[in-house]
Formats: C-alpha cells, sequence, structure tokens
C-alpha cells in the first residue's frame, strides 16, 4: 500500500516533510512547495510572499512563476496533494479485507501516523482553507467529503454485522476523523510518543468509542 | 459556576466572541482585543499589524498605544484570558462534587461548548503559541500543564475507583482534551450541531474511552 509507505520512516521533520512531495515534477517545483509550507507553517499564508518562498527554495522569484502563477496555486497544490493522500490512506483502509475493527483501526493508525509525520505540511493544510479560491476551495471540500463518506461506511458496516454500537454515526465519524487530525496541532518530534505509539493508542481509544460501555 | 454561564447563550459568533471580554476594561481595551481577535483569525498573527487593529476597533494607532504596547502583548492578553477560562473549566469540573464519570462529562461538556462558542477566539489561542514571547509562552505552558493535570486527576479518581479502566492515563488525558480542543477547527455556527449538542455526543464518547470494552 503506497499512502501507508509515504507515512513510513522517522519523524524527522525536514526530510520526512519533503518526502510527502515525491510525485510532484520536476525538482524545482518540488523544491518550491516545499519551502511554501515551510513559510505558510511558521508565518502564515497571508504573511508570506511569493518572493519569500523563493528565497527559502534559493530560486528567483522569476523562477517561481515559471512553475506557480500564484501564491494561491502554490497553497492548492499542497492542500490538493494533502487532501489526497488522506482520501488514498482512508478509502484503502475502507476498501481492505477484515472486520469492521480491524479496518476502522487501520484507518486510525495511518492516518495518524500521517498527521504525525507531516505535521507541518497538515496544519498548513488544515488551518489555511479559507485562503483558498472559491473554485479551488469546492474541489477540496469534495475530497474531504469523501474522507468522511470513507470512515462513516467503515462504522456502517460494524453496526451492520453487530460489531459496533453508535447512536450517531455522523457524530461519531466527525470526531474520529477530528481526533486524528488535531494530532497535527500537537505532535512533537521531540515528545515521547513516536507516530506509531500515537496510532496505536488512538486506535484503541477510537475502538472503545464505537463499542458500547459494558 | 460562572465559566459555564459564560459558555452560555447562542452560537452567534459576533455576540458570543465579544462575550468571552467580558472582565476587561476599560472598554477600549476590550474593544481592542475583539478587533485583534478577528484580525488575527481573518489574516493570521504576522500579517496583521496594530494599525489593522486599531482600525478594526474605529480608533487610531495612538489610541491603542495607550493600553497595548505591542502586537504580542495583545495576542499575550488573548491567550492568557482564554487558557484561564479553559483552566477554570478544567479544575471546576475535577473539584466538583459527583462519580468520576460525572466529573468527565462535565469537563467535557464544559470545554467542549467553549470551544463551540468562542471558536473564534479558541482558533487564535491554539494556533498563534508560536508567536507568544518566551516569557509568556512559558507562562501559557504552565496554564497548559494545569489544565491537562485537572483532566488527569479525574480520570486517575475513575481507575482507583474501577469505575474507569484506562491502559494509558496521560495519552488517554491528551485524546480527550484534544478532541475537546479540535472542535474550534471545525465547528460552524451554521451546521447542523448546537454546542450542547457537540458537548453532549463528545461525554459519551470520551466516557465509552475511559471504559473497557465488553
Amino acid at each position: 500500500m503506497s499512502t501507508a509507505q509515504d507515512a513510513e520512516g522517522t519523524a524527522e521533520g525536514g526530510t520526512n516533510e519533503a518526502s510527502a512531495w515525491g510525485e510532484v515534477a520536476p525538482e524545482a517545483a518540488r523544491r518550491l512547495l516545499v519551502a511554501a509550507v515551510g513559510a505558510f507553517a511558521e508565518r502564515g499564508y497571508h504573511a508570506t510572499t511569493t518572493r519569500d518562498i523563493a528565497g527559502r527554495a534559493g530560486m528567483s522569484p522569476a523562477a517561481l512563476y515559471i512553475h506557480y502563477k500564484t501564491k494561491e496555486e502554490l497553497l492548492h497544490r499542497i492542500s490538493r496533494i494533502g487532501h489526497d493522500k488522506a482520501l488514498r490512506i482512508l478509502e484503502t483502509a475502507a476498501d481492505g479485507d477484515g472486520t469492521a475493527a480491524e479496518r476502522l483501526a487501520d484507518a486510525v493508525v495511518t492516518f495518524v501516523r500521517w498527521h504525525a509525520a507531516h505535521h507541518t505540511t497538515a496544519r498548513v493544510v488544515q488551518y489555511e482553507l479559507d485562503a483558498l479560491g472559491e473554485e479551488h476551495r469546492a474541489e477540496i471540500v469534495e475530497l474531504r467529503r469523501r474522507s468522511d463518506a470513507a470512515v462513516r461506511r467503515i462504522i456502517n458496516d460494524g453496526v451492520r454485522s453487530g460489531e459496533f454500537d453508535v447512536p450517531d454515526v455522523p457524530g461519531t465519524t466527525l470526531a474520529v476523523l477530528s481526533l486524528c487530525i488535531d494530532v497535527a496541532r500537537w505532535f512533537n518530534v521531540e515528545g515521547r510518543r513516536t507516530p506509531d505509539e500515537v496510532g496505536a493508542l488512538y486506535a484503541d481509544l477510537v475502538l472503545r468509542m464505537v463499542t458500547a460501555a459494558p
């Protein structure tokens, strides 16, 4: 599963954040995306200029414009790649073999691991949605709707099979995704937990959420 | 309980966000804080100038400097008030009567309600921590440590009394707070759930998290 592999490895900021962009070519376009993530995360989208981003990538503003016409285009590209990965992770888990509990645990472990390992990228993706242009925003909202649907599908399967007891499926789906996404806010590479450890803890907590109290 | 009352009322953005600052006097200082929250939320801390904030409050930059010497002082004041309220909510719940389950549910309901009703303020408080000066940051980190301790105390009480089954108390405490805090990111006043409804859903999910699966 390529999405799981993308999220593997150490939690070392720079290297790992950059590894999220392997699919972006040519190399200059990729370098600019990595620079944009760093700048947006540090100062926010609105306080960052395309000149800042070009400088961070060791390029001229003119060289930047060959690859991206506007700052918003950079944000959209970052957001699109991040949301595509999230959707792939969740749909792969939903389509997997195994019981609903196994698939839900797989979704949580992989989704958490991505948010922990790529926390800088994930913060930009999550907190700068309002800065996207109208059309780009609609496209991203649709990807989020489909991510939500993948998790909801697993929970519904578990309810139908009798594995889960969930009075409010949409609300529980929202809470599961929210819990995983917020890992990007608090995760600290110098903290006491690795991405895998957070994933295992959260899979256990989420399985408790969907199971009736004794 | 004054903290619970502060968080009551409709989820209407402006009015409710402003109601968080009732304790700030004189009125001009309060108006500037409300303007700063709006500006930071819209454009980010680094893209906002004190001139922007003064303009938003219908005041001159000179009038702003009477109350706040720097933009960082405004952010610190907002962060301090937000964190003081969070700590009061959680310590009030931890010190309350009732079983551990009742106190944990109370903590979640009140904390969620505050993050939903004051979501704009809460986002600024949560996402702009890095912009605080070193000394202010240390002060806020200490308030967060005490908030965490209040929730951990309730969970430990429940484990001791046999109400809860929690293999990883620090990790579960972190997850409970994270789940509630992230309400500020996704809560939408035009959405289908009121702050009270989210609070009730989340209290149920958190009680499931601390209870062993059957």
